[in-house]
């Protein structure tokens, strides 16, 4: 059993501190080695699941073809996220780069695949399979990034037409598509907050003792 | 900018695959420091979050008789969960230890808080807001680990009982419900895994190339 010291929890920290959404502006031309990929799908598999059920599926996708068809989906919805905005925060949001599908190195598709028989666990709250592969995904994107290999989550897509430019089955749900590469530079802190689109929250307005 | 080590990839390799769902039968009777806790509340609020909305909150519980309450909750959606099993199944899920909710040296419930404006990155798939929650969660089972100290994650509860014992505000969603504690040991393997109660997947089944 091992039992990890004051050295390893700042290890810990400093990669949880040092994680950043990276888009398409600090990918370099660089591929990811077969080592580093399989170092992080392995992280990604040993997540919790419930019941054990793992009932995550990875789609590595280098095909630029593909990634174009992708990008499309982004742009489209994109298009449609504009009007969520209001003011000089539409000036500011069709000036971010909000993905790097192709200026990456590849994407990962993350898909929850259900269970055919109950699964322990997942009884009460459904939504606990769902949750397992976004616990695999936290875990690939710390990997990721102890690697010096930046990750960005692209989520301005539409995940009926991903699901069809990537033939996968109908049971299938579509959970984060992912970007991966080498990068030029890591931010210091995250992007929305250099740039104020949001203000980092005080935790003691987010914990809460024994009852709200 | 923070460039990691072999060491450090070493490091977080290591707490990822230690890392435990820890039940009542191996926590111990020995309180969690303000600081430990206050370091796993930091991993947490330090995880990626769509659009930096950082849409989480933490609730405490260390009081018994609350627990007492939530653990009421459990017992009633573990009955109905057993009635989902079937054969020789049913005798080993009676028999295992599934919580630690007063076992424990506290209990965290997380909360989604939905936000009152349009999120970057929320407006094609709605569900990235509670994905960012799941992403604290996982951060703070891995720095409870790295900390020697067991969670687990309790799934069969009744989310609206547990929203009315905690008077939580309507809005918020129940994402987990988390017991923390010092432990005896920390398995080597997931325990339904040494139980057989699910097999491990073959990596190669779960990672598809290009397409499907």
């Amino acid at each position: 059993m091992n039992k990890f010291t004051s050295e390893n929890i700042e290890t810990l920290e400093q990669i949880i501190l040092a994680r950043r959404d990276v888009r398409g502006n600090r990918f370099i031309n660089k591929s990811i080695s077969k080592a580093d990929l399989d170092k992080i799908l392995f992280a990604g598999v040993n997540a919790p699941s419930v019941g054990f059920s793992q009932p995550w599926e990875f789609v590595i996708i280098k095909d630029l073809e593909i990634r174009n068809k992708v990008k499309d989906s982004f742009f489209e919805e994109n298009e449609k996220a504009k009007t969520f905005f209001e003011g000089n925060r539409i000036d500011v949001y069709t000036q971010l780069k909000l993905e790097g599908i192709v200026e990456s190195a590849l994407n990962i598709a993350v898909f929850y695949k259900p269970s055919e028989h109950p699964v322990l666990g997942q009884t009460a709250m459904k939504e606990t399979g769902v949750y397992s592969v976004v616990c695999a995904i936290q875990n690939m994107w710390l990997m990721a990034r102890a690697l010096n290999i930046g990750l960005g989550w692209v989520s301005i897509l539409n995940p009926d037409t991903i699901k069809t430019i990537l033939k996968v089955p109908k049971d299938r749900q579509l959970i984060g598509y992912l970007c991966l590469g080498h990068v030029d530079e890591f931010y210091e802190n995250p992007e929305l907050e250099r740039l104020q689109w949001e203000k980092r929250k005080n935790i003691t307005d987010v914990v809460i003792k024994e009852t709200y």
